[in-house]
């Protein structure tokens, strides 16, 4: 008989989990390394304590679940996302992909698997990055010089290495978070779509081919501030009147590169900023993004392009600031593979899909080979109280995980024997007990 | 011979003044009522003193200054503008008018020329509306409650009332400011034209027609905020991109009713803001104005359609909602006729014109027969350090504004004689005392 999760404890966890920082509007609020951070910190070490699972937790705070009785010396297979979330957000954006691996993780100590690698289920500090995006993640695949976290501050500009030390952490053990490459065998992260893809389509499993490469900028037109009684339409230089004519151009531009291509305009300032007078500078912030590289490229050039021919045309200064390539990442075809086979041995359909968001696994494939399974987003909507997935799908979906979590575990050590162990990892990860640094913290 | 300006007082007088309030950009921020704006009225005084005229100031600050031997108890013929500023402001709008009213008095009475009526200089308080639109000719047109006092707040928000206050000044003499119709004669301010229509025709002399009608409002868009990265372009409903077409229609719906129809969007402010999301909201606040009061109404229904149309392309919702109507005050064609001929009799050029911007004109053309001339700007420019007009303009326009002056104090009592005497205005001007009310001011 097929192992499958037990999806009255998955849920359970789910709800439970979903009422720590739970705001009015229904959504919640995990800032990280806030109380309500803290809380699900703690309530996930309580819940990984019932099911005989220790914690270790690293000088950030990323948290790696692993069964007591764990005795393998194999680099282990890793699940798991992230459970702090963004301002009233959603309940399932990183807490879906984070529960779930510890629901993988009991089964398969409940079940007592053999397995040829230990599987362990992972917690990333700060994947929405009030203090820096990706923070946990980013900590483990390059690590950070001190002076990197002192420079790092929040939305209330409230410095990160003054909450580390106001929680009692170690603020040294925070700049030896990097592990290397090879010290984990595989990756795997399951999440909630957060577009409509899947569910426009009907499908069940969403196999995410690469997570998309971003870039963004800043584009500002400078026309000439004028009274808005006295300068005739045609006399003036309107730096706002500009920009729209620039910004009904995006989706042309977006559409004429690839389907995936997007282009969002989230930000635009205008001034002087009076009610009667003719915007003299507007000021406009962009975001790109693309599953392939050169896409990404000639969505900067298509968007340049543009803004230079409506300056030019409205007689307005120009000035183009490209923020730097964060380039496309394509995940693991072995392990996408492993998945479409437990998709199809568990009667389900799926698609491809590039990742529009960036996730923890973009920073975890440089150290290992890595995989991501979405599940369907209601309505597409994520970063939002409105933020849902059925219950039917996210059952799916920790199974999916599950069966390709133990393909993985049960490989044999057929790739080349890396010379750090799985020692290494524990190292690591054990500067910070959890009984003290997340205990204590809560406290706080 | 010819009574002209004394160009090199008059000069002399407006390089002066420029000096009070000037900041480093080269303009000059003059708020009424702050340290510059009281320091502005002294020297306006002293000037007034040098020649032998006499400043009476009322609850609000206006200040008329007449000859202090005038003994006719005819309504005066009244001539003035403003001599604060907006934050940055330029040197001439309001400055001009002021200073050259008070040559014009200065000549008359050095020329000993004998009038059928008495010509009196005045300042207009608050034109710039710190406090309130037009506040010192909106005193004098239809007078204020305490209660309303009490509610203007500046830009800084402080209260009107704890301003005049803090100045020790009477709270209760500024609402006992408003004068009746008849009490004076007639009315004309030259002022600048702050567009660039007589420069660019190369005319002398700008014989305003009306001043604009005016009205704005607020325009909202209503879609569906959503992650900058996972919502293909196609699925978005977005707030800016909707704001973007709507704004890129404003110059036609303008061209399609007059030449001299505007419509402007100073301001715009997205939610929920963020660089990585598509706006959900976007607000904009829109100004247009029209000389006409039925195209004023034409424009107002052109912008409500096109938003309508836009909405219902981009599948957003909308709300719409219109200022009340300021209606286009039309000047006196009496007066205008007395401007030409003084225009032609000094061989000069002149175009009728609308004034697109507010001026206390548009209150005292409530009171009583009022005219405008306007002099060239150079650019166009106003409200701005680089606002400027040659001295050969100037010249000629407080030549015109002389010989008009002259004309219509020349004119017998040949109207419907008014109950109200000039001792009337004088009894509501005496309220506070310039040597106190001014003086005292001027050393907080």
């Amino acid at each position: 008989m097929e192992l499958k999760v037990n999806i009255e404890r998955l849920r359970k966890d789910l709800e439970s989990l979903r009422t720590i920082g739970r705001v009015s509007t229904g959504g919640v609020s995990r800032t990280s390394y806030s109380a309500a951070d803290l809380q699900a910190r703690r309530w996930y070490v309580d819940r990984c304590a019932d099911a005989g699972i220790e914690v270790f937790v690293d000088g950030l705070g990323n948290m790696v679940a692993q069964d007591s009785k764990e005795s393998s010396d194999q680099a282990p297979v890793w699940s798991g996302s992230h459970i702090d979330s963004v301002p009233n957000g959603g309940h399932l954006d990183g807490a879906l992909g984070a529960v779930a691996a510890l629901e993988c993780l009991r089964r398969l100590i409940e079940a007592k698997v053999p397995l040829n690698r230990p599987v362990r289920a992972v917690v990333f500090t700060d994947e929405e990055g009030n203090y820096e995006h990706l923070l946990g993640s980013s900590g483990l695949a390059r690590g950070f010089t001190s002076e990197q976290l002192e420079g790092m501050e929040g939305r209330d500009n409230d410095r990160l290495v003054d909450r580390l030390d106001e929680l009692g952490w170690d603020l040294d053990a925070a700049t030896r978070t990097r592990i290397d490459h090879g010290e984990i065998h595989a990756f795997v992260e399951l999440h909630i779509e957060q577009g409509p893809k899947l569910e426009a389509t009907g499908t069940d499993i969403g196999v995410v081919t690469s997570i998309v490469g971003l870039s963004g900028g800043k584009v500002e037109f400078e026309g000439k501030p004028d009274h808005a009684g006295t300068t005739p339409m045609r006399q003036r230089k309107d730096a706002l009147l500009a920009s729209a004519e620039f910004l009904t151009t995006l989706p042309g531009i977006a559409a004429s590169i690839s389907d995936h291509s997007v282009i969002t305009c989230g930000l635009i300032t205008v001034e002087p900023g009076g009610a009667n007078v003719v915007p003299g500078t507007a000021r406009l912030t962009l975001d790109f993004r693309d599953p392939d590289a050169d896409r990404l490229r000639a969505l900067a050039a298509g968007i340049a392009g543009s803004a230079a021919e409506v300056a030019a045309r409205h007689e307005v200064g120009l000035k183009w600031l490209p923020d730097t390539f964060i380039e496309p990442v394509p995940l693991d075809p072995g392990i996408r593979e492993l998945i479409i086979a437990s998709v199809k041995q568990l009667g389900l359909s799926h698609i491809d899909i590039p990742s529009g968001a960036g996730h923890d696994s973009q920073n975890i494939a440089w150290l290992a080979p890595t995989a991501m399974v979405f599940v369907p987003s209601k309505g597409g909507r994520s970063h939002s109280p409105a933020e849902d997935t059925a219950w039917g799908d996210i059952e799916n979906g920790a199974n999916v995980l599950l069966a390709t979590l133990l393909a993985l575990a049960s490989r044999e050590a057929d790739r080349p024997a890396h010379p750090f162990t799985a020692q290494q990892t524990r190292r690591t990860m054990e500067l910070i007990n959890p009984s003290e640094g997340v205990g204590n913290a809560c406290t706080n």
